[in-house]
């Protein structure tokens, strides 16, 4: 199967971003990774507490997703590699380090995500979405046990991710300011508008896929954009923040915070969806076509397997002749 | 002038080493610099003693000096490159934390360190003088002001490099385990003995340039190479192990410290010599001959200049007519 040129923007965070790069990189070579910059746990937490930088964990996740695929095994490795013991450097990844090192080098992020692409030699690049770290909010019911219907809110990514109440709505600002929308990354806006396709998903839901139409100009570039638009879904819910979500749910979760963003496909695992049916009127109402394939990992659960994956976009792109794919 | 093909190895640590791999890059394209491992200060110190590892501050300096000599300027800015503000980072450099980042990923610090020349595209070979961290001990005088004449134990190489009393001898072995003599890095003993040419110093003399010769097999190597062997003075006493020392002094401690190495050269910067006559007559009982030059950096005191140092090799090794040279 040929590696097109398609130039194609895929937006996410952590591991789903991790799983949309490594498959897309199998289905072309131009491939940039807009990434959420909200993270405030674990290692990136630390850092962005401690240096007041752009939180470098979901970053690190793309370039180790770029360097497994462009044969840079040990990049990866080392750039996901976490320091064990009990000392001060218990739990940072190095790549993470490595990261917050060139952006207090080179002062400008973008500048510091490119040169480390250089420096990595992966062919593909990685964006934040945006050049500020971010706080996610969310309003949380069912955290209270007299009154389950009351809504709370909620700070931080570790606090929504890891709730045990029912996420409703969200909201991302910059850190330590004025309550103001948070600004979007000038070449990620300019790659999503650039962009022939690009994808969403699949991902934490509140915490990596939705944040990206938070940031205001970042949604108008997604709404504006000529591209193809894609939605992949999670294979399971998330324990926490979606936990017993329909794979439909997810989709108007998407539409409620997306309002007038239209997308052109959804790509779902088969065996995760119960409701085929409910799920194509989902992606409708979004103005896009249910692709369903076998894109699960047949060892790991909850994880897509790449070349799966990269099938079932390939068709949903009409960039074969869908004989791979399986559609539903 | 053209840069030979003449294989080089330098022994030493910290700055002086980076001083020496700068002149030497610019003199042969075949440079192994072979390295201290008995940091026990600052971020090497930290790393050490929280994880294990060879402390790679040093080793992280050699890789900074091929760097910035290659064209990589920003590796050797990023290696460079330490933490600030008061949390658990400040002052760790980036360099190290990938080096020991590699350690941890590789296990074997040799193909760790041969993975990092690959990864960051440096031309130089970086090795370790043993693969287990060791600590340096030293004899002092002049630590107690009832008894000036009373010889205490000094350990550590930060402790021995700030002492305020005299050193008159070293030792070296490796840290919480019985006493016995540090192993060799194989590797490094191979290159001393295939070299044709081996440098030694400049640099703390006692914490960073003597250790090598404490290494029995990596004393022995340097005893038996049939390698032109050249010691670089240093351009002012190290306050503290080597305050008030003569640069003769410097060569008569090596003597003691290794009786049966004989020299081919020893170069110093002709303004740093009060006493030429007496510099010839010791580096004559090392075997050698004295080349004094001006090698130092006119703006920064204390620093040779790359250039300059670079002609005085030459000189030294007889790979030009010496007419840049400043025979002594």
């Amino acid at each position: 199967m040929a590696v097109s040129d398609v130039r194609a923007v895929a937006l996410g965070g952590g591991h789903g971003l991790h799983a949309t790069l490594s498959a897309l990189r199998r289905v072309t070579k131009d491939v940039t990774a807009v990434v959420t910059v909200a993270d405030d746990g674990g290692s990136s937490g630390r850092l962005r507490r401690e240096l007041g930088l752009l939180p470098p964990g979901d970053l690190r996740q793309a370039f180790a997703a770029f360097a497994a695929e462009d044969g840079g095994t040990l990049w990866a490795e080392v750039f996901q590699h976490r320091f064990g013991g009990d000392g001060a450097l218990a739990g940072h990844a190095v790549g993470n380090l490595l990261l917050a090192g060139l952006f207090e080098v080179l002062g400008d992020p973008v500048a510091a995500l490119d040169e480390a692409s250089r420096l990595t030699g992966i062919s593909g690049r990685v964006l934040p979405m945006s050049p500020e770290p971010l706080e996610i909010e969310a309003e949380v019911s069912g955290l209270d046990s007299e009154d389950p219907g009351a809504v709370r809110r909620i700070r931080g990514q570790v606090a929504v991710a890891s709730t045990p109440g029912q996420v409703h709505r969200i909201s991302l600002h910059p850190v330590g300011r004025q309550p103001r929308p948070p600004h979007g990354c000038v070449e990620a806006i300019e790659a999503v508008l650039a962009a022939d396709v690009v994808f969403l998903g699949p991902g934490s839901w509140f915490t990596s896929v939705l944040p990206h139409v938070l940031v205001p100009d970042l949604y108008d570039a997604l709404v504006r954009t000529t591209a193809t638009k894609v939605v992949v879904l999670n294979l399971v819910p998330q324990p926490g923040e979606t936990a017993g979500f329909s794979p439909e749910r997810h989709l108007d979760v998407l539409f409620e915070h997306a309002p007038a963003l239209r997308v052109d496909a959804v790509i779902a695992d088969r065996d995760s969806v119960p409701d085929p049916a409910s799920l194509r009127r989902a992606a409708l109402r979004l103005g896009g076509r249910a692709h369903l394939g076998a894109v699960a990992d047949p060892v790991v659960e909850g994880r897509h397997d790449p070349d799966a994956l990269a099938r079932c976009m390939r068709e949903a792109l009409g960039l074969d002749g869908g004989h791979h794919g399986h559609r539903g």
